[in-house]
């Protein structure tokens, strides 16, 4: 295991098997620009680059990762390499270690501008919770479910770093037996515990990308929680699918973990059957699940502790399945997996689930109940995973408090 | 009326009344960049507002509208006005005319960068129509239809300007008596005939756009053809919406004809009934249909005339619906009406609904017939409204040719 003259814990969620990527400034120097966390310190990597004689950092010098994205996985790979060797080799201390910024000196940015967001969804208990709960008449999963991962485009402009306030959305609600839709704040306000995946290596127009390539699209990941409205959601989706019950609100980690510190975590499947149409077939090696740990604290108790090895589509058979029409990629582009749920409840990762559509409320350290989130509420989400060696890569975590609805 | 120093026929659908905005480039000059179309000619906006000494010009010597349209909506009528001054009064004939290129010289481009993409259904009548041919055994109307204009987010990245060509998709197809999906190219391609509405003026997020002050956010209108697999379509789109089936392109005309040539065109509504909610409803003047009329051609054989003056909801409706959760609007944002359909089968929009699922086949003019587009059909679609003193507002022509799929 490569050590750092930083001298971390051998169990640092952020070592060097870890290194994820972020955009940040300083009160000092407001300028947004690529960060790449190490320990308990942010690395200006373009700053570093540029002393230690590395060219190609320029693409670091930017307030998004998108320039980076647009290079392509054999610079991934180059960049990740070289951070390594600066960060082990005591000959660039001197060089690197000026450009490390405590992390409580600095603020976090969105790290990239998202391009396409696409939300899949994924967990074969997620849908047919949610197929019990919104369909009580119905087969729970659809007939397409296991033929396809079934997804959908979300509002990029409203996708927000970890942090940021999330403001109650308004809007349309009409329960079953209500004679009418009357409008207001949303009353089952929700989270959906997600991983994001960041796409680089743009495409073009008409060129499906084959599944055994997909990986060389996938940057990294981020831990995204899609905010939704479920009365909103549950008036508005038919025909069309859900649009406002989801459009007011997505958060993403500040960190984006490369996949490369997530190869130590693939996993296989838990088991497709039937077996998919081929495209959405690879080689050994291209269809895998990942084993990532999470946790949903609301308020600091946690709910959940979903497994994202739960997952019944691979991430690759979602990149596949989104351009195999010829939709082109951009640098930027973000799909989540949908929300990661597993067959126990405190696996579940909303509180669609968790509450069984309120029924069931969840109880609080402070023994209040929770339906769904209130005013003032905090939910944060943090994930891990094992790396290679016995390290943990740490996907640090996603946060955000409920303002009251504008009115 | 004014008049021009061009000495322009009055009925010119690109007279003075008109004056849209697209990006463009020549042999002789490669750089994109912003123009307006007037006459036969496309005049080098940034280059003509140096010459004649404006200096908010500078927007326009960009390779997008998208600063442009940051201005907001003072700047916007700022700048048409300037642009009808100096193309009407002879004094500033000698600054202008050198940058007035022949329209047959230049590479016109996609006019904006998409920010995000949206798809309303806000006919009535295709709603309708749809709902027969997708859920016979159902009411034509979802419940929600008459509350809301449905609407759901579309790929921004796979918007491209007239004249692109698009590959057939290929994807998975299921009709409901076979025994599993198989894979393939879409068998039913099909257009869809919209007017797409683009937005300026950038909102924070939380903050819903009243539908009074909607205008101020629409910078103009494009025409729209939101290609569809119905195959695809069909079997993806249950529960969570269209995704693939419409995700592999969609083609706008190079021209944005701004709103404020629209004003002549304002027409009522059909009529709404249930009244919608409070947020839907606005001051006289802020609900309001277009007199707008197109033509559908394929392979030059007229198959459609539909007339935007039967779609059920406003513009203005459709932009304070998608806002009011507190969704942030971006300069470039893109929303479409949904297909424009009437009562009459030849003002039906989309040839799922003319040829009745393909029942039905049209005939074109060479005597062959179609159900669903075949490799090599061009579609365009060309529209038109009326302007102050009987001027005619060209709304130029969406045109883009099928080409074989990828395999």
């Amino acid at each position: 295991m490569t050590t750092s003259w930083l001298d971390l814990p051998a169990d640092h969620p952020f070592g060097l098997a870890t290194l994820p990527y972020g955009v940040f400034s300083t009160a000092a120097d407001p300028r947004r620009r690529v960060g790449v966390r190490v320990g308990d310190h942010v690395l200006d990597a373009a700053a570093a680059a540029e002393q230690a004689g590395m060219e190609s950092g320029v693409c670091w010098d930017r307030p998004s990762l998108n320039d980076f994205l647009s290079r392509g996985h054999h610079a991934w790979a180059a960049a990740r390499a070289w951070l390594v060797e600066v960060l082990s080799d005591p000959m660039y201390r001197d060089a690197v270690e000026p450009h490390l910024l405590p992390v409580a000196d600095v603020t976090m940015h969105l790290p990239f501008e998202v391009a396409d967001y696409v939300d899949f969804y994924a967990s074969e208990h997620h849908a047919s919770n949610v197929g019990r709960i919104f369909r009580p008449d119905s087969e729970p999963l659809t007939p397409n479910w296991k033929h396809l991962p079934i997804g959908y485009h979300g509002r990029a402009g409203t996708v927000v770093v970890s942090g940021t306030d999330i403001v109650r959305p308004c809007g349309q609600r009409k329960a079953p037996s209500d004679p009418a839709p009357t409008f207001g704040p949303s009353r089952r306000l929700d989270i959906e515990t997600e991983l994001g995946f960041v796409v680089g290596g743009a495409t073009p127009l008409g060129q499906p990308v084959p599944i055994d390539e997909a990986v060389e699209h996938l940057f990294g990941v981020v831990l995204l929680n899609d905010w939704s409205a479920r009365d909103i959601q549950a008036w508005e989706y038919v025909p069309l699918g859900p649009f406002l019950g989801k459009s007011f609100g997505t958060s993403i980690s500040a960190w984006v973990v490369p996949m490369a510190a997530l190869e130590a975590a693939h996993v296989p499947l838990p088991g497709q059957d039937p077996q998919p149409l081929d495209y959405l077939r690879g080689d050994e090696g291209s269809v895998f699940g990942l084993d990532i740990h999470c946790e949903v604290r609301v308020n600091g108790t946690a709910v959940s502790r979903p497994e994202y090895a739960d997952m019944y589509w691979s991430p690759t058979q979602m990149l596949a399945h989104l351009s195999v029409n010829g939709a082109s990629l951009r640098d930027g582009d973000l799909f989540g997996s949908g929300t990661i749920s597993g067959a126990d409840r405190q696996t579940r990762g909303c509180l669609l689930e968790l509450t069984w559509s309120g029924q069931e409320p969840v109880t609080l350290e402070d023994g209040t109940t929770r339906a769904f989130l209130e005013d003032g509420d905090t939910v944060t989400i943090t994930g891990w995973a094992p790396g290679p060696d016995g390290a943990r890569i740490g996907l640090g975590e996603v946060t955000g408090t409920i303002r009251p609805a504008f009115e």
